[in-house]
């Protein structure tokens, strides 16, 4: 498998395009995206898990239960979430890119992120669709990427080609992140596509059975959205035998959208509001996989851990807190701690008790982008892991002043 | 009832001290605290449900298993916790006490605050106990509370006067806050004493059923602290007819415990690390009181409605998502949502969804010191209210290196 480029427009038959229609005020920042695939594609998704449920959301669930669609249109500066017609103006924001790329509105899925409880106004949607659909290509996958985003610092794309029953396969996608993410059974904006033939069934089970795993398991700040989505799009082009059963080209094709997802994870993660690093928290040693994954989550949660990290400060003693506060059943004891990066490996926590280490080097490994914060928990076989940030003066900067 | 002066030395027969000993390296800090009690009392307490717990409450629940104490001594600086010989320490420690103040070891409660997974070194304790023992004074307990700090910027304390069987009694509190403060099912350290007679049985149960509206209700950080304890001491030299059973006279000490521990809840959520508001927000309207719980607490923990609310932002929208991932059964369409102050009650959603409000007025009453968070999520009869406070650069500044 490799890792190429292209992003949402690596697969064969996938054209996207994203411009600045004037829902953000900032000119120069773009905010509507489009995806089309030449032919109709099967599709899988999944949605947050809040109460408080964007209205896009609804309207994408109707779309695709069929298990079909052909295009995704996304905004940024607004959630349409928390607004008496929001609906309504969901569905006609599809029927406005239906008309713009002559398909039909049922094969539109929809997705809005932004600002919750303001009204959606419709009319720069209306007059930046024809450019949008009039401009989609095969290397659009950057403006739309770009079109999406929020407070993200930068675009998240990644595509991978691979090999199923002979045929040649990609797979690509792009994401936004960075704030209100505490994915829940589902998670953040994220658009993939992919020409491999495989029926709605499998792709829906492929994509619930990986998130658990990935997007499931990143944190940024611990409040679950109420417009997480992610949609895959696999409309066959391959021309691989159709994947209808769990054998060997499913497991292939779990395998690609697996790296897919773990990095846009990283990606998301690594971008948080505010970040400047990506943290990833590594437990192993459990007896089951669930105790793994709630340990490592809660690390990921810590504001105290996100803190200390930000400061380069090997303050263990809040990776303890946070696996004893879990909710996980483990043997305080048995708990190691090591932190590690490209510039070593430290082990600061032993049995459930610390132990002498080189503050120096301590510092000097926590001052790296990327943390890994190793947990053994015991003599268990299973592990997980979960991907965080560090909390940072930026994101409460960001978050103080959102909406201004 | 009347709030009065004297901290934990307002009940007949209580003293108090607290001195800097060393633990801590600023000398203009104290670090060393001492309540004793004229008379043996009776004793309840709650502790932390974190996995990972200070040695200091393994000792206490042990030495307490009786019902009764005399003394309370409580460090900063250390939490004397995740050490392998932090148990022997902590007994230790109550020995110095109880030889320094002629009671037995077995009647001290012990408490400690600090950093995580250090030695605690027990030199300046033993050089500091003769000083702190030989200061004991019934005006003490301004020492003592702030020889309890740590991160906190104002020490805590309060005491009321109120009546039982004809009685004058009184209760004093005092606390120490700021972070790691997320309980469940106990709380931080919270030292209260009353000359009330009431048995320990009946001082338990009034202590465990207010905490769960209180205490229980305060979050400042999300991280449950791994040595919250609260502890009653209740000696009987006020001279009424011991509280047996849940009579009048159990009515009139809980409302006045509720009215010390309230008090307390307020001082710490707003003492909160880097706070510089109080945040309280207020459920009515439930069908049931712990899905007002549910709904105030995950309002209360929201860290994009914390840094929301420090920018005096009226992003009202983070309160309906935080409502909607805290796993409460609500009714979305229901929900009413406003932000009062001195300054105005500004209601910002109305049945799920925003209405017109003015930005100004807006700016105005979220400037203010103290908010008030006011959720109705329909026409129930159920209510609660959860503590807390903003989010702000300076949390992320003490916690970004708080070792050193």
């Amino acid at each position: 498998m490799n890792i190429i480029n292209g992003g949402v427009c690596a697969a064969k038959g996938y054209k996207a395009n994203g411009v600045h229609c004037g829902i953000r005020k900032n000119p120069g920042k773009k905010d509507l995206a489009l995806i089309v695939s030449e032919k109709i594609a099967n599709v899988a998704a999944v949605y947050t898990t809040n109460l408080v449920k964007g209205a896009p959301l609804t309207v994408t669930k109707n779309h695709i239960a069929d298990g079909k669609a052909q295009a995704v249109i996304c905004n940024s500066g607004n959630a349409n979430t928390c607004n008496f017609d929001g609906i309504e103006i969901a569905e006609k924001m599809c029927k406005l890119t239906a008309d713009a790329v002559n398909i039909s509105e049922k094969d539109v899925v929809i997705a809005s992120t932004g600002v919750i409880g303001q009204r959606l106004d419709l009319t720069p949607i209306a007059a930046g669709m024809k450019p949008l659909a009039d401009g989609i290509s095969e290397v659009g996958h950057i403006d739309a990427a770009e079109a999406i985003m929020t407070t993200d610092t930068i675009s998240k794309e990644v595509a991978v080609e691979f090999t199923v029953g002979g045929k040649t396969c990609r797979i690509g996608g792009m994401a936004k992140g960075s704030g209100m993410i505490h994915p829940n059974m589902a998670t953040m904006l994220v658009f993939i596509t992919s020409d491999v033939a495989i029926s709605s069934e499998l792709l829906q089970k492929a994509l619930s059975s990986d998130i658990a795993n990935t997007f499931n398991m990143v944190s940024i700040d611990g409040d679950t959205s109420t417009n997480d989505m992610v949609v895959v799009l696999a409309n066959g082009m391959a021309g691989n035998d159709e994947i209808t059963e769990e054998n060997e080209d499913y497991a292939e094709f779990m395998k690609a959208l697996n790296t897919v997802t773990v990095h846009l994870c990283k990606m998301i993660a690594g971008d948080g509001e505010g970040a400047t690093k990506l943290l990833e928290c590594k437990v192993s040693g459990a007896d089951d996989e669930q105790t793994a994954k709630i340990v490592a989550k809660s690390v990921i949660c810590s504001s105290l851990l996100k803190s200390a990290m930000f400061g380069a400060d090997a303050n263990w003693g809040r990776v303890l807190c946070a696996i004893g506060y879990s909710g996980a059943d483990v043997d305080v004891s048995k708990i190691d701690v090591s932190f590690r990066s490209p510039k070593g490996t430290l082990d600061v926590c032993k049995n459930g008790a610390g132990i002498d280490f080189s503050e120096e080097l301590a510092k000097e490994i926590l001052l790296e982008s990327e943390i890994e914060i190793l947990v053994s928990v015991g003599n268990g076989n299973e592990g997980a892991t979960a991907w965080g940030c560090d909390l940072t003066y930026d994101y409460v900067k960001i978050n103080g002043d959102y909406r201004t």
